[in-house]
């Protein structure tokens, strides 16, 4: 298999390089805090000092699985970023839920350099990056992408092509991420007028996740939602308004009103002001149970902003 | 089996009626118009041509599967209504989506006669009534649940008990279908960024429906969101907006805020000023997409308010 | 002057009433707790038992000031209820905030009893009342309103005619108290964002009265909006609830949308939930502050729902 | 009187100017395109070729009133921009809507070379910047405010002081805006009300503004809002989605949730969709009366996003 570059190794990045290691590709890795390198380099990993030192030859392949826009520019694009060496023929391959905006413009950067851009967010969460099981949105230059789709499916379950645009998958990623959290605010609301109607809050998700709703992200966010928030943190709630704000500033960009993703803003920023903000995002369940007057599970108690 | 008496015969109860009829039971009907009747006296029922007819023995039990709160009252305490002949452990099991309010007070009225009031709504579609596979949520007396089960598994595929408030089973309803509407909101909102992004709505939606949502409400909404609405009215808008009323009421009365809810009744009462009263629920596809600039396919023309 | 009837007792209808004594009016006073019509009878009214006693001759006109539609009906059509005796020519000048549906109907009931129906509501809390400085908005029957014209003109200092359909003041009204409490939200979410950014929101508040707003309204609301809610209960949170619940239904019944409105909806509906049901209805800037994560002045304690 | 720079010379930078010229200061202006200049050299005014030649003397005070946060930045610290050459002491006064961050990060940029920023965007239209009679918020360093306020003094009729952090008067200025844009949702939602319960629309802004606010900016928007949106662009509608942006920005940053914003959020946007972003922003009320199923008066045609 290919020689590759992985850059970012976080909770999803990880299980993501791990898999590409076990597939048969040859991985140099870098991450900021070195010591998050040690696991896959005992799975025979290279570990690189820099970005750029990723690109151990030409015409490389570099995912990058990096927190937000401004992280991933520095890794790309920044003194010591790896699109410099990327060369001719390279391809630059994007997991991580950036806007489109920047997806748009690293593209046209690696285009001036004969480099390609393909945008691969995910969806799925740790778990399921470790079982090879993410759902894999592409999009990107239709050169560059028969050398990848190998890589794509040695990670995940399945792969949806959105065409050349590279925003169009970022698009599709952060859509989806308010499709979920939509899910979750409903959710909270059905539960909350439950509960103040004297109905057993546990029953009412069950009902609703048997006779409506018999899927993964029902069935996984339902016990949470009923909980109050999730105790494990899997998504940080202020990782969810990042989000929300990538969803709305993509919809303003293109003039597309989007009310509930508007509602979704005002209560992931009353989470964050009521000391929610490191909390998993389900805290928000939280916040609609105190609206209705009812003393929500202390899931965090500081208050900030 | 029992002698049953079954008052309202819609696309929800017509079905639900032959099943109880192939299921064994002697049943009277009732319906405001007697065509409606002419299948089911094939099938061997009776035909009353009062609702107080339906009661064909004491100790019986009625099921009803009217309109709204007012029709509910008047086939039940009207001057022809059942109730007054249903005496002592009679059941009336009711089905329809009525208002909690309206559940609480039908139980009172029953009680002081001795008689018993069974909240039964359900989940699905005139095609899951036909296959028996409702899914019935169920609350009221315990005494009458025990002659009323079989009834109710011989049209679903599933019952959800909620207790003794028959109020509980309308709240569960009605929030349920809440749910359903949040979920086609959510959808189009996402599916108009889309298409405004310049994606191609229809892979985005089977996207989602794949990787994030593989159940039946997604599947079947997903495709009539895509298209700006369904051609066939399943479910008139105008009763979605009848519904969102009731969960808004229902929350409003244990004082549990629902911006969702509030969301929804804008967009339902919007659609009805653009004339998509009489057209499926999901043409609110189609104000979502107006309001994003798009030409929506039109579904309905006339105005009115 | 006339001989004229008068119900309603409360906070307005108290110096009302007095006024029309003052102006002359030989006034009979009908209220449900019969203490308060006491100052009224030592400036010389007579006093009811009641509301149909409150006719004293043929011809009368009875004016209502009355808590909501129930009560409304209750002293009009009810057993007791004036409007029996009321007689051809007789009128009935409402100026409480009902209901634009309850203004049509009983207009009808006494359009059939050669009576008339004058729809007069008010602007302007009890000192303006006292002082005679209300604006009145007034509709209905053509006929009637020669008469009713010098009793307006004596409790108020301007008087707006919308025509003969009583329903459309009420509408006015209504939507005039929904651009009030539009006006509460709008600074108290201008002033919570001015406190968390470090501003004094005292000093912020009278900048936007004076540059931008110098008029009563907001003169009068901003410091209750900067205490977080009034200490004095001028008007009650549950019945901004109640009017709110008025306004959405007028809408909803002619089909307009109004997203300000429904957001109203749920800013009440979590007040009261948070225990300010029967506070000021400025409280509702406490529930902002709280959204905030800010520590609101207590002004309530006790939850419900 | 001072030697100043300004930089600057739109529909408001030009009567500002020319108020300063008038009240004897010795001004030297700078503009992108120069023939708007022209009106101000005819007043006395040098004209200066680049951002950096308005300084004319050491320990200068250059104004600035430019269109938005990168204008700002390029004029300022860009490679000809005056900041440069402002020198110990010198101070620049800020009078645009721009965004608290930027205003903070200028500050910080001034102070590191001994210079002061002062934040004094204003309250007004074009004529009452003519008139002199703008309200001015004022914050920044304390020391440089004594040589500034005759200067505020000669443009507007009063001047409100919110302390050393430049960001309070930005804060507040976009707080303001949004206080006025809600008036307009406001009035059209409830016009709209009236106007599909049959009411007269002008009659009914008439009495709420006599009534209820009888201030400026209703008596200036009512008529704007009854005509579905001004003919002249007073304030263009893409501008108020920007200023709406930056108070929802703003708010995020400090966690002060806005619901209001976000409805005004949503109602911009969809104006845009619908053609009317270089409309005036009164127009939002054509959006409010089409959602209510009215056809609105035309005020703009092309679709876009």
């Amino acid at each position: 298999m290919e020689s590759i570059g992985f850059v970012g190794l976080g909770l999803m990045g990880q299980p993501i390089a791990a898999n590409l290691i076990k597939a048969g590709c040859r991985v140099t890795v870098f991450n900021r805090s070195v010591e998050k390198a040690r696991p896959l380099r005992e799975l025979g990993a290279q570990v690189a000092q820099l970005p750029q030192d990723v690109v151990s030859a030409e015409n490389a392949i570099v995912l990058t699985m990096v927190g937000d826009d401004r992280a991933l520019e520095e890794v790309t694009i920044g003194p010591a970023g790896f699109g410099h060496r990327l060369g001719k023929d390279g391809i630059h391959v994007c997991m991580a839920t950036v806007s489109p905006d920047i997806a748009r413009r690293l593209q046209s950067w690696h285009a001036q350099r004969g480099s390609y851009y393909i945008a691969a967010p995910v969806f799925g969460r740790p778990p399921a990056a470790a079982a090879a099981k993410l759902w894999i949105l592409c999009a990107g230059g239709a050169a560059a992408k028969p050398r990848v789709r190998p890589l794509l499916q040695a990670i995940g379950q399945g792969i949806f092509d959105f065409g050349e645009d590279p925003g169009a998958a970022n698009v599709v990623k952060v859509a989806g991420n308010f499709l979920i959290s939509a899910v979750m605010e409903g959710l909270a609301e059905a539960l909350t007028l439950g509960e103040k109607s004297g109905i057993d809050k546990q029953a009412m998700a069950e009902c609703y996740v048997k006779a409506l709703f018999p899927c993964p992200v029902y069935q996984n966010y339902a016990p949470m939602i009923v909980a109050g928030g999730a105790k494990d943190v899997g998504f940080a709630l202020r990782l969810g308004l990042k989000d929300n704000d990538l969803v709305l500033a993509a919809a303003e960009k293109v003039a597309a009103p989007m009310p509930f993703a508007s509602v979704l803003h005002d209560r992931f920023v009353s989470a964050v002001a009521r000391g929610r903000g490191d909390a998993d995002w389900t805290a928000i369940a939280a916040n609609v149970a105190e609206d209705a007057g009812l003393v929500a599970s202390s899931l965090a108690t500081k208050r900030e902003g």
